[in-house]
């Protein structure tokens, strides 16, 4: 049996030209007894693909990309009770047995031999993946898992920062980048906490999503100092994660304030003696726990956060790739095959 | 009515030569209903003084140094009624008037209008020093605070830092620097956790302080990694605060490690790759509240935290400072006039 | 000078009759350097007064009631800074000096010496009432105090059991009673947390003003166990306290569950075997801090949260209270002199 | 293949004559790929057991008790990875394949389907017993654990109460019950926290014992009273469970103070007015998570929690059982067959 899936063959650092070759391969099959071979409704196109193909984050070529994954439950393994056939799931997007130390407490995303598929395993650019008991999230009739596909990654990672700030009223929080996790981060804020919540993007297109994401103000980054006035938020979210957003952001803090960094790049410098004299705290999100997922879907669920999707059959994923990496996606792009 | 104290008269950037000047000041009366003067009978010798004499800390000239100030009380405001002449006090090193927001949250240390003795006040490097009814932290009778002295702001901060943290069974924490802050730490450590301590220091002595105040090892820096062989430290607690320790100390953890700065000197730089990827968690931590004070002042009344110190008469103030800053003091100096 | 009070003579059991006397008294002046007399805006009407009326809280005749006010500052004293004639203000419930140690930990509401106007002192339902700098929460311009009475008990108590608990998305949270409290626990629940509000309340106008009020559902005590349909709440916030909701409201729980009383009366009775069997935690909230204040009062600013208030004339002081004894009150009754 | 083991064959409500009787049964193999056989080498007896036998908690019988397991590993189903044959272990109580809800969240205890070898399935009063790959907690070589059996259960409970505890210098907890729990938990609370720790009994042997494991003071309930000199205790640990010692912990607190239960009898009943008027917290825990016990084993490990054991061999159950009845047991009998 043979499944329809978007191939990267090879590095393309520039990301010029076509990223990724649509091709047939074996169709998978569940082995292990708590496998689940998942039928793909949509897979999110994340900024992780682009840094994948430009060789930033290593991968055993021909690979299939793809980690952010929600479908339908096509076959499962002898000892599979958590879901059945045709049942719509989203994807948690790490695969472990659970025993090791980190699991037991909860934190999958730490577990040491976790596989994530999309990135050392094949992900869900195709129309089938291979993916396990323990990562399955059920959906309840009549919800579509292609809306709801970029949950398991940038909702998940969003969910995460969000939760681990303490924000009670009069705090307010800004958010740098109202893209595919900022714009689910505002909402999330707003769903979770009664702050004031501060949308910073250099998007014109971001930043009025960021307002129909419920957002108190979308901010070029130049008006962003006028607007708070002298009052340091109690919080940065950086969706963006770059040198620049980093110091401004940590430079935007009073007395504990909190730095969260969510998107990856550069380097967060700091002075000591600002560290220090002000009692701030600095802190790095890695996608999510289980429960994170099982959490921010309810949030979807009860109607309070609304991923903003484009879709892409899969025949057009270099088109979603390079739609990504010149900026013309607003919300998520999603492959529905 | 006159006091003596140890004068500074001018910045000294190569602290070279003399730099205080034992001089007759007027003795300080309390003005303001709340304010309370205390006979000193310790105070400490921090490098905070170093870095005022050599004006990295601005002050007004002439100045008294010393923030870090217990004694007697000798006389009090027509309101005050938290203390009595004669009583053993241990002065927190803020005043203020508890009526701005933080310290409704009981965070005097992040009050807006604090006054800091020996910093933007005349300090405790004296006979006499002008503190506060809210500053006071009463000692039982058959104390002496002399002993106690470094409590106020090298065991206050110290205390914080370790409070930070959330230690269980298994965990371990590398403490840098086994100095005037890190042998409290070292002690408070073992005090309020059952974690394994690591201290590290380049000292001979320092190692053989930290031995004393219960450290499971006392390591010089490149004895850390063989020690840890491989297992992440659940946190560092870096009380020396420099580029090499604060990329050191964040390099050693693992995933959800802590690092917490008290000393103040050089920058934090880490990857933002290196943040989120281990959910690394960086902080700093600012002396400490009255809370803090009473608590580490109650580990050593019951025997859990003994300060290390070396006394030296008012007079010696010069010498106290330049044993200091050439690196000849083990623990804490405290001047007893 | 004089001012307008409803004046309490004697203990009415019964609650029959006439219950206070509209007097003249003298009109407070600031005293002590720290007072404010406040010219009352509006004073909430609390059954904390039939409590005291009937005896069960002991005060001592004559008696002024009113522990939730707001008004005008019309005098302060010498050393007052925080507030100045003619600004909007509500009061925190306590008066204190601010240096017991629950104090110096921002919580007021336990401090030894701390004195309630309206119990222990003369209270709010009177023309002017004597209170403190320390007591003193600011409104901005252009607010009206007395919409905001009653944020200052029933909002305060209110917020502080609401912000006990951790509710996330998918957790679901009964509230017992819909009334003075419970209107506005409602409403602060669904500001601060995402989770689902199950209103039960027996008398209909209290069910409509809950839905009005934001909860999923308004409930009679009967028709809750087929709601829940066998999924144990999360959390139940208690604001009737009694023999019956307690051990209602304990059995619905599941593991980890969470009962907060604030309502006072009856006795909460529950066999080790359940409280160990399920590890269910059961609290009691006394009212709240000045920063739990400073917390709803931004929530009411930022108009998440809205007290729903029946206004009388100081005048009909006994009207209010017959009205509330005999649970014809929706929302709060507040005198508005 | 058969196994000797101490077999319950009826209720016997009085605990009078034989209560068990050793037997010959199949020895379990592993059927299950993550199945664990082992060879037990200490098993406690509890006080769980007494109630099995009178009745009090169900069970079909014939039955092997015993739910407080360790020993070496004889056997192992084919996907078990995390032990092999001949390593010593401790058993966690309780059996469960980790998919649900709270198991993703660490708590196993909660799981809705675990089995639990002693009550619902054979226990470890036997020379082996079958377990489970996820209840493994593996020892260091040359550690016996027979020593470390009581940790299963009664260290892992207590550890779980005192870890509930947010205890900080200055605090005093009071433990009700210096027994099998009892002795585990005061060296539980010195090693992780600064707290002074009161224990409370009424046998002259458990306060000497409690001495021992650390107690700041050995108290009989009619002492404890003037012990506390009108200082209200931060926190009580009830390992008793009684109408009398929950009434008599409750009534010790004082604002916010907290009460945990852990024995298991009796009944809690507090006057809301109470509850609330001080804040107080009350809560249950049942035994412990596998982090849990992983934590308390690590205090072994390291010396700072010894389990004080009377060793009987497995014929002498009856004996064990009979003494642990009549209180002739000073801290955990063990069998060791």
């Amino acid at each position: 049996m043979v499944m329809k899936a978007a191939l990267m063959r090879r590095l393309v650092p520039d990301l010029a030209g076509e990223l990724v070759e649509i091709a047939e391969l074996a169709k998978p099959e569940p082995v292990g007894p708590h496998d689940v071979v998942v039928r793909i409704a949509g897979a999110g196109v994340c900024r992780t693909e682009l840094h994948i193909l430009q060789g930033e984050i290593p991968v055993e070529v021909p690979h299939v990309l793809g980690h952010e994954n929600a479908g339908l439950v096509e076959a499962v393994g002898s000892e599979v009770t958590a879901v059945r056939e045709g049942e719509a799931v989203l994807c948690y997007p790490f695969i472990s047995d659970g025993m090791s130390d980190p699991e037991r407490d909860g934190l999958d995303q730490w577990a040491p031999d976790r596989v994530t598929p999309g990135i050392d395993a094949p992900g869900g650019f195709a129309t089938h993946l291979l993916s396990h008991e323990r990562a399955m999230v059920k959906l309840p009739e009549g919800i579509d898992p292609t809306d709801l596909a970029p949950l398991t990654d940038a909702g998940l990672a969003a969910y995460r920062a969000c939760a681990k700030l303490d924000l009670g009223p009069g705090d307010t929080v800004v958010v740098f980048g109202a893209g595919g996790l900022g714009h689910l981060g505002i909402q999330i804020l707003k769903a979770i906490s009664p702050a004031r919540v501060l949308a910073v993007d250099v998007k014109a297109e971001a930043l009025a999503l960021a307002m129909e994401c419920g957002a108190d103000a979308g901010l070029r980054p130049e008006e962003l100092e006028l607007d708070l006035g002298g009052h340091a938020p109690s919080a940065v979210l950086d969706f963006v994660g770059s040198d620049r957003t980093a110091a401004a952001g940590i430079g935007l803090l009073g007395f504990g304030g909190h730095y969260v960094a969510v998107g990856v790049g550069g380097e967060v410098r700091v002075p000591i003696f600002d560290l220090v004299g002000s009692e701030k705290k600095i802190e790095g999100v890695y996608v999510g726990s289980y429960r994170d997922l099982v959490e921010v879907t309810d949030l979807a669920l009860s109607g309070k956060v609304v991923p903003r999707i484009t879709r892409y059959p899969l025949e057009q994923t270099n088109q979603a790739l390079s739609d990504l990496a010149s900026g013309r996606i607003t919300g998520r792009a999603v492959l529905a095959p």
